[in-house]
């Protein structure tokens, strides 16, 4: 058995222990949380308690995630995490790939769907289709980011941001506000307009009575690629979901975990991982089943 | 540069030297080929002769494969194959990997879409929704092994066998037979339908005057997996292509040319591959470019 503590335990850190129940070969050995816990595993309050684990699941939030990582690393217990600032990755790569390699563990960093699953997809597809674009298309589906970002406009009380996709990489958002008492619509909707989270995109203000009966955690994804193999253009090839967005995530992150016990010391990104290392079973089986 | 070997030079042959060519790491140092060719490339009519190169992509009929590449792997020289026997993988990879293993050098069995990408996206699934159904639907396209069989029965001059996917996994096979002078369509129709190869699947035999009209190399997938992430249901995922069949086998070949050069010795299927070993350029850069 692989022995497993899930650090943080919000929407995603609840799916990891979901998906680490449904698993045959991890136990969950301790949730590293500030907060009382109704729930029967042992609970330590600092990451520093936390020892005698093959594998820490980090599951606070993304600009969290490289400092706690690393201070794990550093005690030599391997992470995985869902850390999912596109721009910051190869980077954080860099600094917990020394670390991991001078405490001999493992991470995988950016473990969930994207990044995460559909990096594998778009290497497989390069790999596949060398010439040519792929879109990536999100939603529909909430986006934390932007709705952490209405939510900060003053005069909201409560927000929603939807990501709709409008094809070729394009998405328009559609942002539900529920308002403070008195506070301007005209005025909440302008400054939304032009923050920088939607000034890039196009964008629709809409005012609702309350934002509880709109949440939803279904999302999505529709990948493309179109391009050249060899010589042979015109090739085609298509990725599509419709899932809960923190039971995927938390699915990742637990198929991770099971992954970097597998890994050589360093970090790691998804498509440096042998895809077969993410399963439970035994390999010629699973050979026979998948190949 | 990538010194790499074609051995056979038919439909998969040719497109793997036009992905040769549109590579820009891997050049093509012979053509292994008992057949005249008008071809600006050093041909070595037998692979006994060839020597000095660091793959050689293999690209004759399946059932040939296995001796072809056990004779290269014990000369040192590593293979790819898009060996597509799927019941006999397991065990052809057992077998390649001592050889490799003895003579330092590496082998990617069943590497062309499937068994090779399509296996690659069912492993990736798996991790993903770890319990439920996937479901691979192929074609409409052009199914080679079914097509000989047709050919095969006496009173048929030529004929083309069509997988038509009616979900779920299930498919219909289109027969058109073009027959020889005097041939009984009822009877050459009784003895397909009777065929080990058709008996299964429902199937429509259609006379034709001129097979060459309807030939097109335009394959597809369609796979579908539905089940539960952690213990989460109804999570969706579809894979699905329109693609030029043997061009899309020879890149796929190709880029599994380039990963097997990065491989410890032993064979292995495409699922136990890290897939950025598949493409071409700077790690960190591929990393910023698709995670």
């Amino acid at each position: 058995m692989i022995r497993a503590a899930i650090v943080g335990y919000g929407n995603i850190g609840k799916s990891v222990y979901e998906a680490i129940s449904a698993s045959e070969d991890i136990s969950l050995e301790y949730i590293v949380s500030s907060k009382q816990l109704d729930i029967d595993v042992a609970v330590l309050k600092n990451i520093s308690e936390l020892t005698d684990v093959d594998v820490a699941i980090l599951c606070s939030p993304s600009r969290a995630v490289p400092e706690i990582a690393a201070s794990l690393l550093s005690k030599g217990i391997s992470t995985v995490d869902s850390y999912d600032i596109h721009s910051n990755i190869a980077d954080v790569r860099t600094k917990l790939d020394k670390v991991a390699k001078e405490n001999n563990c493992a991470a995988i960093i950016a473990a969930g769907w994207d990044p995460g699953t559909d990096s594998v997809v778009r290497a497989l597809l390069l790999a596949m289709v060398p010439r040519g674009i792929t879109y990536t298309n999100f939603g529909p589906g909430m986006s934390m980011g932007h709705t952490v970002a209405v939510k900060a406009i003053p005069g909201v009380r409560d927000a929603l941001s939807m990501t709709i996709p409008t094809g070729s990489g394009v998405h328009r958002r559609m942002v539900y506000v529920e308002l403070d008492q008195g506070a301007d619509f005209e005025k909440v909707s302008e400054l939304i307009l032009n923050d920088d989270y939607f000034v890039h995109d196009e964008t629709r203000v809409i005012r609702v009575d309350d934002i509880d009966l709109l949440k939803d955690v279904g999302h999505g994804v529709n990948l493309i690629r179109k391009g050249v193999s060899g010589t042979t253009h015109n090739q085609r090839i298509e990725f599509s979901m419709s899932i809960n967005n923190p039971a995927l995530t938390g699915q990742v992150l637990v198929s991770s975990a099971r992954a970097v016990t597998k890994q050589k010391p360093g970090c790691y990104t998804m498509i440096e991982i042998p895809p077969i290392d993410f399963l439970y079973g035994d390999i010629d089986k699973l050979i026979r089943d998948l190949v």
